[in-house]
């Protein structure tokens, strides 16, 4: 087999075997493969596309060029939740302790990544002590013990994956339906959760700009992790803004704890019961969805989904005062606010300009070895739907002066104002 | 400028402008800009396309990539010549000094490239002592005392074509009619002839493989080089079998010699007084084509085109008496033939098979490193339209005892023998 070959065949959009993608990716792995060839292939997969039965092979290639997480040992269902990117997008933080405080393990292990804010584990980092860098037979014993543990990836999952994402990043061929979904299932399949949920961005601002490419993007990723015998589910939701009102790493976890104790933004528990609800459904927990968010919402009001991100924290070395006593969080040397002048009610909030904002306050990295400032961001005060008259605070800015007048300033654009209310829903579709 | 922004633009379907075109090429003679992006970009331009305004704009940036050869110090028209690759042809051999003896000037520079045979030049060096590498200067001496000159490729001339053209070559991004026309183009461009005649092989075996897209290249092409002030022609020629019959490198001088001396093979023959006659009327010698190609028979008939490829060979240093006695180019050790089983028409023959089996014989190479031998090859001896009987000879082998068996299977299966004559146009159309 050529590569040649290969890249000519995917090039005239014919279908590749299992064999001729296997090639593909384990000669890329070995570095037998120049990037040069990759990259004219990756193009034209872009631009030809793939069926779901290739996607399907590419994401299993993927998978097998490292090792699996054997998760066999965990008694019970193992559950994992990922997003394709939100800003404000905390749910993590509320989902984990809230479905592990049912007894049903959830293991997720992150990268670091790079954002607007930090990824999951860096917010977490905010709580003084807390330690990301757990081995995998810790990993195991500490869900054996507590149902919880968020960590960063160890052990040689996907080199593949990691390699051609680097590639794709540089050479115009990230926002392909089936190079996402084979990229993602990857690493969800290698981290080795037996149900699965998917929160599938849809906006301008999102790589699904549309519901239909979205609604592809979740089904294919779905029939991947059910041809390997996953439970799957996906969740279509809107950015048109943020979700909830915080963006920024400490700001986050502040907002994630409320969320716990009850008072969160609507936005952010409705999706973190409905996403809960299918998982817990999955993990055999109750037979339906009304019964597992009713059960949520009690495990909230009794403070035992808080209690269970105190086991978190304490598990893996954090202080725990930090999630009864926020105060304790790193803070802005100055918050500004952000006036409306006008009257009239939110229509849209760019959100990817609000992160944008966010990341020239600090709270994010360009590069990976850029360094977070955990305590700035942005604090919404105005969500869509919400009335607002001249003079009335649209976001609070909290920073160390950092770019601050340009954060502002693009905050301030950020916000759309229309004479007339309008709706908006977070939940645009479910796929099973 | 962002590469990977450039890419996204014409992955995107848009088009790109003259300085998004000068950032791409000479960022990459440079090597600021790696092979993994502009593979993807090559991919993009493959499958997107580039109009004709961007093509033109490619040609002149890897024109201006280099030098250019400067021909100004030449009395007259200079001319030149370019195949898009046949087999067996060997225009050039019998273009050239039948141009040249009407006092106009062919300066032509080659590569030496891979191929089913060797190029003009290493067919020209089975001439004992002919030398292809002769300095600019002492290229425009000669041109300026006898008209003609057939040299190797000096200088730094479109080093930009290079790279890309090796990219290409290995990322399936050839084929592509825009990056043809301007690889093409900018190589013409950069060796400074003021009339071009190219010839564009159509058919199963060439790059175009139909009449259409040969034709929007041929177009491509005159337009770029009108663009720079050249006179153009481009003659579409059809590969439905090789042109002449012999292929193979001294196998193919000895026909052109043949040629020069009034008996070569009908269809190579006419090759070259149609596109000699282009050529000439370019030059302001003839007022027609018709005058044209009457003078140039009068010129084979009097000696005069076979005595300047004489003067050729001389100048250039190799052995004269191989022109007036053929009999001394090195000969393969055995002629072996191929014949008929059955009665019938020759309806086609494969061209790239023939060539095939010639470079299986060892007539061609595959890397620039692989040795010719000068002596082996295929002679036809039925072409389309012929009338065959079982036991005819179809063609004679010239073999060293190299792959002799598979040559012979090869060619034997390259001919169709069907019941009805069949009659085939060599010259498909002329674009000017």
């Amino acid at each position: 087999m050529l590569m040649v070959d290969l890249i000519e065949k995917k090039r005239d959009g014919y279908t590749l075997s299992k064999e001729e993608i296997d090639f593909v990716i384990e000669g890329y792995t070995k570095g037998e493969i120049p990037d040069y060839q990759v990259s004219a292939f990756l193009m034209a997969v872009y631009l030809r596309g793939m069926n779901d039965e290739e996607a399907t092979n590419l994401a299993l290639s993927m998978l097998h060029s490292g090792d699996e997480m054997d998760l066999s040992m965990i008694e019970g269902v193992k559950v994992d939740k990922h997003s394709t990117g939100g800003v404000g997008d905390k749910t993590s933080l509320v989902l984990a302790p809230l479905v592990a405080s049912f007894g049903v393990n959830f293991a997720k292990m992150s990268g670091r990544g790079l954002g607007h804010t930090g990824g999951t584990l860096d917010k977490l980092e905010s709580i003084k002590g807390f330690n990301i860098a757990v081995s995998p037979k810790d990993f195991i014993e500490q869900v054996k013990k507590i149902n919880i543990a968020l960590v960063g990836q160890t052990g040689n999952l996907t080199p593949a994956d990691k390699k051609l994402y680097a590639l794709r990043d540089v050479t115009g061929t990230v926002s392909s339906i089936p190079l996402i979904a084979s990229s993602i299932m990857s690493k969800k399949l290698a981290s080795g959760a037996d149900a699965i949920c998917l929160d599938v961005k849809v906006g301008a601002g999102a790589f699904m700009k549309n519901i239909d490419d979205a609604r592809h993007l979740a089904q294919l990723m779905c029939q991947i992790g059910k041809n390997c015998g996953r439970k799957m589910t996906a969740v279509l939701t809107n950015m048109d803004e943020p979700l909830g009102f915080a963006v920024g790493n400490a700001l986050e976890v502040k907002e994630a704890i409320q969320t716990l104790n009850g008072n969160g933004p609507s936005d952010l528990t409705n999706l973190c019961l409905e996403i809960g609800a299918y998982l817990l459904v999955d993990a055999k927990k109750f037979d339906s969805l009304e019964a597992a968010k009713n059960a949520m919402l009690e495990n909230i009001k009794n403070k035992k989904a808080l209690n269970k991100l105190i086991d978190l924290v304490k598990a893996q070395g954090g202080d725990a005062t930090y999630i009864t006593d926020p105060s304790k969080f790193a803070v802005a040397k100055e918050v500004v606010e952000v006036k409306a002048n006008q009257d009239g009610f939110v229509s849209h909030i760019n959100a990817l300009a609000i992160g944008h904002a966010a990341m020239l306050l600090g709270a994010g990295r360009e590069k990976l070895e850029d360094k977070i400032d955990m305590a700035v961001g942005v604090v919404l005060n105005k969500k869509v739907g919400d009335k607002v008259k001249v003079g009335d605070t649209l976001a609070y800015v909290h920073t160390n002066g950092k770019n601050t007048e340009e954060a502002l300033k693009e905050i301030f654009e950020a916000y759309e104002i229309a004479s007339k209310e309008i709706t908006s829903n977070l939940i645009l579709d479910i796929i099973r």
